[in-house]
């Protein structure tokens, strides 16, 4: 392992560079306006997976933006990791926000600012360094395959027919990713399982035009009173969503697997503190983290209607819209709770408006078994990397595509990921810590290792 | 009056064109960038009214948009009326909802489409051409005044210094106004009351930053969610708005009062098919028009928080907003209003978000007698050119400087409107009924006439 010190050491300006040029590219794929970005990042992305010396690198094109494809096949005897991240980022939205241009990766205290910097460009090129590593320094033990898509935050619509049509060449032994975070770096941890998402926007038409609201007020609903109303009514005095059925198929932790959970660190004034807030607020009856990484929540991730300009308005507006999403867990499935949202906020809207209800991409929830070789190949090489075992822990985020490599390669996946809560991600001044980068590709030749050895 | 009937004939096609011109001008108080704009239209208003006749006029400065003021004193010993009016008109948005462009006015099927086409323009500029009617036809009877302000849409905030410093100026025996509806032109009607106004905006924060959704939602209150509940609980299941001590000061209509107002033709099924509603929605146990006329509401204006752009993105919002405004009747007044929802507001919010509210221009509502000399003179002008007599309603609006007239100059206002609820104040397509902009010019020299033989 010292040698990989060395090696990280030797080359350590470089994988920064390197990074830097890949954080650059403004590749946002929820806006078309971003589209040659998004483009020029794939094209860059192969170019470094074929310096790195993977062989039959591919841009491969899709019905949207393309997934570039890499391998090295030492030895089809081997196993075989796949390595799965994404390309594209959030939106940099609010702009203003950002201390330095969410573009231009700035450094400040050890911490790389940039959109992207964590999620997932930071994540997976740790991947494409630690693979040029185990090249250079001879070390490669398995097989090794990359999968780097482009529409992850979009909900990687073309992502299952490549799965599909690709089914030979994506032939693996595990799924390797590298998009979540770890507690702390002095408490190392490992993900076992993901929250699924169904995700919505609801439309709420009261008149059939904007009215003067001294005209008509008082005579007629007001679609953003109704929609206050109907978004009011998901949560009862306990903060347990009301959507009948919803709970239904929710598998409780055992004690045990409580207590493992709730092992970790926690210090509830610092995550007060962090997010400048005097109260948490969550579902009574569980702890903060069994609320965030085991139990189904909802929330509403935008509202608008009426006038939101400057200054004052006086209208009653016709129309009145939120996007709300759901967090998931084992095992409630996407299809089925959207059905649930749907008929159940259609149900509660009153007479005197039109509801509209129209989902977004869902995923599934998903949980890793802490007994596979797979997992146990990652806490070796934590523990090494590290020094101590890593804690297994729940995460809150999505990642909908685990559950689509289940169902159509047949694969666990090993969420791996060198993250911190502190991130920002999906927020302005997201950032990714230069010493999780530099551990990142430290531990993942570890990883390959033992996953090599473990499957003898 | 057929003369007056005549010159309206013989000068029609101009009259048109002066409104045309001034409906040009994109006079949007609102937005600071549309003061050059607004700047203009002053200076076009000083300039008819001059060509009308008038002397002493002047585009008066203000610490915000001028008031254009002109008159005429025939005799000092004859009664004096002041005409109020506003140049200034609402902003156009949502532009894409508009069938030709809000500040290009265009006829369809008799009627002005543009934006400030019945509020205000085409409703003040009716008494400068009716002035213009009276001197050419020298039949002016009573000596009259000018005040045509050009920041009504935006509160005023400047008319009350005016008023003040200007009190000899404004000498005068009854403020004429016209920036109301009547029921139709079939059903002739004189606006007896206007309700007042409070207007605020709301912040709802939660964490300091936007969040992931995943990795906070359960944990943290959603500060749109939370907004949601607060805006949801200020009406009661009977749509009784819950703040205490709002309805203390309500004067309650009495049964005489209450049956004159729901004497008015009333066709619930065209007022909601007009609206395209199934229900209509309002205070239970009062009528439509009493809901709109002698009730106080509570409106949400707009609502906003998290990401309302394109496509999906998983936020939990770092702050939700509103803009809520409430419509007064008396005897409440928009201090205490303000005072009471502000003090509500605060003390329902949850100990995990925080809460500013923040007021915008208020208005007190107001009731004109109708034995009056001056209620008395329009009621004459109204029955002889419309042959019947004009219904007395009760306004939803607020026009908030009627007042402060009242208080400054000791002066009761006249509400002779001649728009129509269809107009869509406020709303993409506003028109004004060609129609009714005429029969507005031959109505007005008759109030004077009336005024003055009422007046000795």
């Amino acid at each position: 392992m010292q040698f990989i010190k060395q090696y990280i050491e030797d080359n350590k300006q470089r994988l920064l560079d390197e990074l830097f040029e890949l954080l650059r590219f403004p590749s946002v794929s929820a806006d078309p306006k971003y589209a040659p970005d998004v483009l020029k990042t794939a094209d860059y992305v192969a170019g470094k997976l074929t310096e790195a010396g993977a062989d039959n690198v591919e841009v491969c094109k899709t019905a949207g933006y393309p997934i570039v494809y890499g391998e090295k096949i030492i030895d089809p005897s081997k196993p075989t990791v796949l390595v799965y991240g994404h390309y594209d980022v959030q939106p940099p939205d609010p702009l203003e926000l950002w201390k330095t241009p969410p573009f231009e990766p700035t450094v400040r205290d050890g911490k790389i600012y940039a959109r992207g910097a964590c999620d997932d460009k930071g994540q997976f090129y740790m991947h494409v360094k630690a693979f040029e590593l185990m090249m250079q320094t001879d070390i490669l033990p398995c097989n090794i395959k990359f999968m780097i898509e482009g529409e992850e935050e979009v909900g990687s619509a073309n992502l299952a027919t490549f799965v599909k049509e690709n089914k030979e060449r994506l032939k693996a032994d595990v799924i390797l990713i590298s998009d979540t975070s770890m507690i702390s770096m002095e408490h190392p941890s490992l993900e076992t399982g993901l929250r699924g998402l169904s995700y919505l926007e609801v439309e709420v038409t009261g008149p059939n035009r904007d009215l003067h609201s001294g005209v008509y007020g008082g005579a007629v609903a007001n679609p953003a009173t109704i929609l206050a109303k109907m978004i009011a009514s998901l949560h009862d005095e306990n903060n347990h969503i009301t959507i009948p059925g919803f709970y239904d198929d929710v598998v409780e932790l055992t004690q045990a697997e409580k207590d493992a959970l709730n092992s970790a660190p926690y210090d509830e004034t610092q995550y007060k503190q962090d997010l400048d807030i005097a109260e948490l607020w969550g579902e009574k009856g569980y702890s903060t983290f069994e609320r965030t990484g085991t139990r189904p929540t909802l929330e509403v991730n935008g509202i608008w209607g009426g006038y939101i300009g400057e200054g004052a308005k006086t209208v009653l507006p016709s129309k009145a819209n939120a996007k709300i999403s759901m967090r998931l867990v084992p095992n409630q499935t996407s299809e089925e709770i959207t059905k649930l949202f749907t008929d159940h906020f259609l149900k509660i809207a009153p007479a005197s408006v039109k509801v509209k209800v129209t989902p977004h991409h869902g995923g599934e929830p998903a949980v890793t078994p802490t007994d596979s070789v797979a997992y146990r190949a990652a806490q070796k090489a934590i523990a090494e990397a590290f020094g101590k075992d890593p804690i297994p822990t729940r995460g809150g985020g999505s990642i909908p595509i685990v559950a689509l490599f289940e169902a159509e390669l047949g694969l666990k996946t090993v969420l791996m990921g060198f993250g911190l809560d502190s991130d920002a991600l999906h927020s302005p001044n997201e950032k990714y810590d230069i010493f999780n980068y530099y551990k990142g590709i430290e531990t993942i030749p570890l990883f390959h290792k033992y996953f090599a050895e473990l499957s003898k």
